[in-house]
């Protein structure tokens, strides 16, 4: 097979595994295709929930012509008995002839020994196949098991002079409907949505993935320290039906919260505020592995400045508010500009009447 | 000739209008093609400094061949003795057989006459095609000639949250060389660049149009009240190469600019500040059709407020500053969205490491 086909179809496998992104938690979304003689005769891709696996569903498609057969695997294949048998086991019971997998798996229980499954059955083994793409899609996955958090998606919403609000707090609709659409696509492939305290009170938002049909919805997180929020918030009323999680500092008040199913995590505090870096950690430690964070500044500013973002969204409305507006960042006690966080754009594009950057590291 | 054929034609003669944008003031930038059988005979544009007109250079190309041919012209051939005989007199001299124009010029001295001309020396006239891209195109003469004012471009260089500077005031450089050369390039295709008293301080721009070859250089207008800039500025040191117009208030200390070639252009005032209507009616008194605004904060959110704002550039720069740094607009006393000035997206792109947005009313 020629290293042009093998980057087809590991791109293929590529673009299965992006259908689990924020469906799979806390498993990475893995993409699978099976080959034999040149014609594609599985596909698979991790399941809702994060079972079964890619390759659990590919070899099924495949049956009995896996055998002899080429998978691609968008990440290294477990080795080890968790909820599911090992996929290295069941690819060496199919009778593949060799795995081409895009990137290992630094998990402490797989690390290498998935490949070394595979070559001990006499399987071929190639590794590397579009690393990088690979290394992309699965970010939150490998930053969750190598830093302990998970990977941090920001959005910006603002009028052409980076503003939220107006003076008088007026804040909807900056952006139109359809990136304000954009936007819930966004929340659907990411575990977790991420709000600081300031935007429940000014917004009362409900977080949700809506007009996307059946989607599973992402935990809904909000970072409070004092968790000063009245408890008829929508998200608390609605957070036996979708998770709510605080992640809060020492004697918040969150029984008012809990009591209507929220989740509390108790988080350390730097300078009065939740600290950015261990408010992440709790939500790695949960098993999140993508987080998409909708403000408001302060909570923006406290993760740009603690080098904690790693793609930045930013809508911008063909609209001028002027300096009494609300600014989308709070202050970042940056003084020089070779000390100001930056980013390198990854694509741009009109969305309804507005704009959207999306910038990466 | 079909409509389509028309519309190529003058889809071809606006193209070359263009070509003088910036450099032909106080004329409208006007482009000529000259058609005989199907084939293009003539092509002329408005030269440097207003002239020859457009037909003019057409007709010269053209020669016996303009004999039965057809002109399209985008705007209205003058029909007054000015600098030169009128254009409409050259097409009848010329014997052509009809006469294609996109838009009337709306100068009081055409204002139809030119059609008139042609008309009564038997020529077929027909006006209108193209007329949407035409006015966009003469948007600037237009403007002078209807409003007294000349069309307006702002630009806004800034951060992925609106700022311009450190609040340190460190605004070197924000934006990278590939947006800062497009910038040079649309100095060259206004007639003048303005600037506040604050920007002059800051940054003391030259503000002409480098790296773009030999080209005609914009009038440099500086907008300030009291005009309390120093005389050593670069614009006050260059006044005599490249002019520098004073749009001041009552009482402004101008001699030591005027003294080295700057010329004063009295004001009147509103809440403090050079009334931005007034800067405008006094260059479009001077025979101004397009200026390109480079800020800073304040002049910038005054001519958004007066409404006075028919283009908006936006580069952006994949940095985040925070709330300390300096807004790129100052305050504009918008207190609700439906207040605030709006406009619809033209284009976007990227430009080097940075994003170039371009919106129009």
């Amino acid at each position: 097979m020629s290293s042009t086909s093998d980057a087809r179809f590991m791109a293929l496998a590529l673009s299965l595994g992006r259908r689990g992104m924020g469906r799979v938690w806390p498993n990475p979304a893995v993409g699978c295709v099976i080959v034999k003689d040149g014609q594609i005769v599985g596909r698979g891709w991790t399941a809702d929930g994060g079972r079964p696996h890619a390759e659990t569903g590919a070899l099924a498609q495949a049956g009995g012509r896996a055998c002899g057969a080429t998978a691609y695997v968008t990440l290294e294949p477990c080795a080890h008995h968790g909820q599911t048998p090992p996929c290295a086991a069941a690819l060496i019971n199919a009778r593949v002839a060799r795995v081409v997998v895009a990137i290992g798996d630094p998990d402490s229980r797989v690390a290498g020994r998935g490949l070394t499954m595979l070559r001990d059955a006499g399987i071929t083994v190639d590794i590397g196949i579009l690393q990088d793409a690979a290394a992309r899609d699965h970010a939150g996955f490998l930053l969750n098991r190598s830093q302990n958090r998970p990977f941090v998606t920001l959005k910006l919403a603002s009028t052409l002079d980076g503003r939220i609000a107006t003076a008088s707090g007026e804040s909807q609709w900056i952006t139109g409907p359809a990136a304000r659409q954009a936007v819930h696509a966004m929340r659907a492939r990411h575990d977790a949505v991420m709000v600081g305290a300031g935007t429940v009170r000014a917004d009362d938002p409900s977080l949700t993935a809506r007009g996307m049909g059946d989607v599973p919805q992402p935990v809904r997180v909000v970072i409070s320290r004092g968790m000063k929020i009245p408890e008829t918030s929508q998200l608390a009323r609605t957070a036996r039906d979708v998770p709510v999680w605080l992640c809060h500092g020492q004697g918040a008040d969150v029984d008012r919260w809990t009591n209507q199913g929220a989740v509390s995590l108790p988080c350390a505090t730097t300078a009065g505020q939740v600290d950015p870096h261990a408010a992440l950690r709790a939500l790695a430690d949960k098993g999140i592995t993508r987080v998409f964070c909708e403000g408001g500044g302060m909570l923006a500013a406290s993760l740009l400045t603690a080098d904690l973002v790693d793609a930045l969204v930013v809508f911008s409305a063909g609209m001028a508010i002027g300096a009494e507006g609300t600014p989308s960042l709070a202050a970042m006690g940056i003084d020089r500009l070779t000390n100001a966080p930056r980013f390198r754009l990854d694509s741009l594009r009109q969305v309804g009447d507005d704009v959207m950057q999306c910038w990466g590291r």
